[in-house]
C-alpha cells in the first residue's frame, strides 16, 4: 500500500514527490477505507507541488486532488456506500495512494459499470468547462465560442459540452501536432494560433459575432482572442499555459469594450450555492458514466512509478491526461 | 476669423493641422453664430489627429470636440439663447475656431458669471471621471480608489469628485514632478509607480481593501494596480498613455478575481439614457460653475498657434492642460 507524498515544494515537481508506504489503518466509526481507482494529474496538481496555485496545502502532502475508488471498509457502526461500491472521492482528498481513509459520508456513489478513469476525472476539468461556458456570457444555440490551449483537458469538455449544448467552437492550438486531436474530439473549427488569427477567424466563422472568449494560455495569445471577438464580448481566462501575463490592448477594451475576467474552479465550490453544486456535478456524472462526455487519456501509471508520472503531465506537449491507476495485487 | 482644419492624419498632429480662414456665413433659420470663448485639447482630439480612435470624423474636419462660446448673432426666425449669452457647444463641434454655426436649439445656456475656460472642459473629463468612479465599484463613503496617471486632465477630476463623494484616493504618477501638482489638487495619497507599489499602498493605507482601481496607462502598470486592489477588485481602463498592452497575469484574474474592463465616454453617450446624461451634465456644470470643480490649466492658445498648441498637448509632461482660447478683436 503506498500513496505519493511530499514535503517540500520545487519547480521541478517530480523531484518532490515519492511513493512511500501507506499503513492501513484500524477505521473508526463514520470512517471508510477506499481502494483507489484511478485519479488524474490536473496542471492544478503540479502548480500545487510547485507552490504557484492559489491555495497550497500544509506539508507533508498527499498528492492529488479528485479520483474514483472502491469501498473496501466500513469503520464500526458506520452508514455509507457498501463495500464494493464504487465511488467518487471528496474534491480535495490526496488521491495519489492505493488506499484512502475518508469520512464515510462524504463519499458519492458512481455507477459501478462506468469506466472509473473517465469518472476520475469528474470534479475538476469538466465544471470547470460547463462553467466557462455558461457563466460569463449568454449564448443561445447556434453561437459560437473561441477558445485557445483546446487541446488541454479542460479544452476538450468544452468541446464536447459546447456541443451538447447545440454550441460552435472556434478551437485554437499552438502547435500543428495538437490540430488532429481536437478535430477528434469534435471541434467546429480548429486554428493555429498566430498574428492573423482574427482574419482567419473571421472568415472561418463567415463574420459571425463572437460573444466568448475563453484563455487557458495568457501572454499575447490573449490579445489575439481579444481580437477576434465582437464587440461587447468576454474573455474569461483560467490558465497561463504560456507563463507570461496576459497582455489586452486599451484599444480593445476601450473602445470596443471587452471585458477580461479569471475564473477559479476553487472559488465557485467554495461559493455557490451547494444544491446548484449538487445539480451540476450530478449531470456531468451522467454524461460521463453514459459516454456521451469523455477526454482523451494518454498513459496511466501506478502509484510507484509518480515521479515519471508527474514529469509527464508536467510537460506540455501531450495527447491527453496522465492517470494515477494504482495496482491493486 | 479662423478655424484649425486638418485634412489628413499624421502621428505628428500638429504637422496637419492648420489655422486657416473661417468665412462668415449668412445664417439660415435654426442656426446661430457662436463665438469660441474656450476649448479644450483633449488626448482624444490627439488621437483623432493621429488616426488612432475609436471613431473618425471624415476629413477636412476642424479639430476640438468640446468648448463655451457666446451667441453672437442668430439666424431668421429662430429661436434659442439671446445674444450675449454662455452657451455650452454640442459635443463634436469643431470648437477649435474663432466662430462656429450650430442648430440654435442644441445650445445650452451656461452661467455667463462662470469661468468660461473651466466650463469649456465640461463635457469629456468631467463625466468620464464621475462615471470611472461610480459605475464599476459599489462604493461607500470612506472607501478608497486606486488610480494611477493621476496628474492627467481625468485624474485630477477623480481627485476632486471622489472627495466631494466622501471617497479618499490613492492616486499614482510616473514622476516625481508630477507628486505635488496631484498633492495640490487634493489627494489624498500620491505614491510614485515601481515595483513595490502593492506595498506601499498596503502601508499607505493601513492595509484597506481597495475596490476599484482606473487605469490610464496600460503596460504592467495595469499590473501593479491589480496587485495593490483587494480580492474581487475591478480595474476600469480608459487610456494608454504608456503606449502598452495592458499586462495583467492570471494569478490575478483567476485567483484574486480582478476583471479588466474598459469606459469609453462616446460609448456611454451612444447608449444611456439621455435624462440621464442630462442629469449627470446639470451637477457637473453646477460644481464647476460654483468652483467647486476645476482643474489645472498649464497654457491657453489663440487658433492661428494651433501647431504649438496641438505640440505641447501632445507632449507627457504638463502641469495642466492645454486650451484654446480664441481671440476676439
Amino acid at each position: 500500500m503506498l500513496k505519493a507524498q511530499y514535503a517540500e515544494r520545487s519547480l521541478v515537481p517530480q523531484a518532490v514527490i515519492e511513493a512511500v508506504p501507506f499503513d492501513r489503518p484500524t477505521l473508526a466509526q463514520g470512517q471508510a477505507l477506499v481502494a483507489v481507482l484511478a485519479a488524474p494529474i490536473n496542471p492544478s496538481d503540479v502548480l500545487m507541488l510547485t507552490g504557484q496555485y492559489g491555495q497550497l496545502p500544509s506539508l507533508p502532502a498527499v498528492g492529488g486532488s479528485e479520483g474514483v475508488g472502491r469501498v473496501v471498509e466500513l469503520g464500526p457502526d458506520t452508514q455509507g456506500p457498501a463495500v464494493g461500491q464504487t465511488v467518487l472521492l471528496p474534491v480535495g482528498t490526496g488521491t495519489w495512494a492505493t488506499h484512502v481513509v475518508v469520512p464515510a459520508t462524504r463519499l458519492i456513489p458512481l455507477p459501478n459499470e462506468a469506466d472509473p478513469k473517465q469518472l476520475s476525472m469528474l470534479t475538476v476539468n469538466p465544471p470547470t468547462a460547463s462553467l466557462l461556458l455558461s457563466d460569463f456570457a449568454n449564448l443561445q444555440p447556434g453561437d459560437w465560442v473561441l477558445q485557445n490551449g483546446a487541446n488541454s483537458g479542460v479544452g476538450s469538455y468544452v468541446v464536447k459540452l459546447a456541443k451538447l449544448r447545440g454550441l460552435k467552437t472556434v478551437n485554437i492550438v499552438r502547435r500543428e501536432s495538437a490540430l488532429a486531436g481536437v478535430q477528434t474530439q469534435g471541434g467546429d473549427i480548429v486554428l493555429i494560433d498566430g498574428d492573423d488569427l482574427a482574419e482567419r477567424v473571421k472568415v472561418a466563422t463567415s463574420g459571425a459575432a463572437i460573444k466568448l472568449g475563453i484563455d487557458a494560455v495568457g501572454g499575447t495569445a490573449t490579445m489575439r482572442l481579444a481580437t477576434s471577438l465582437s464587440e461587447g464580448a468576454t474573455i474569461v481566462n483560467y490558465g497561463a499555459l504560456s507563463g507570461e501575463p496576459c497582455n489586452i490592448s486599451p484599444r480593445e477594451l476601450v473602445f470596443r469594450d471587452i471585458t477580461l475576467k479569471g475564473f477559479w474552479l476553487a472559488r465557485w465550490f467554495r461559493t455557490a450555492p451547494q444544491p446548484l453544486q449538487i445539480a451540476l456535478l450530478t449531470e456531468l456524472a451522467g454524461l460521463i458514466a453514459t459516454g456521451k462526455l469523455s477526454t482523451q487519456i494518454q498513459a496511466t501509471y501506478d502509484v510507484a512509478q509518480i515521479k515519471i508520472a508527474i514529469a509527464t503531465a508536467a510537460q506540455g506537449e501531450r495527447q491527453g491526461k496522465i492517470l494515477i491507476t494504482p495496482f491493486h495485487a
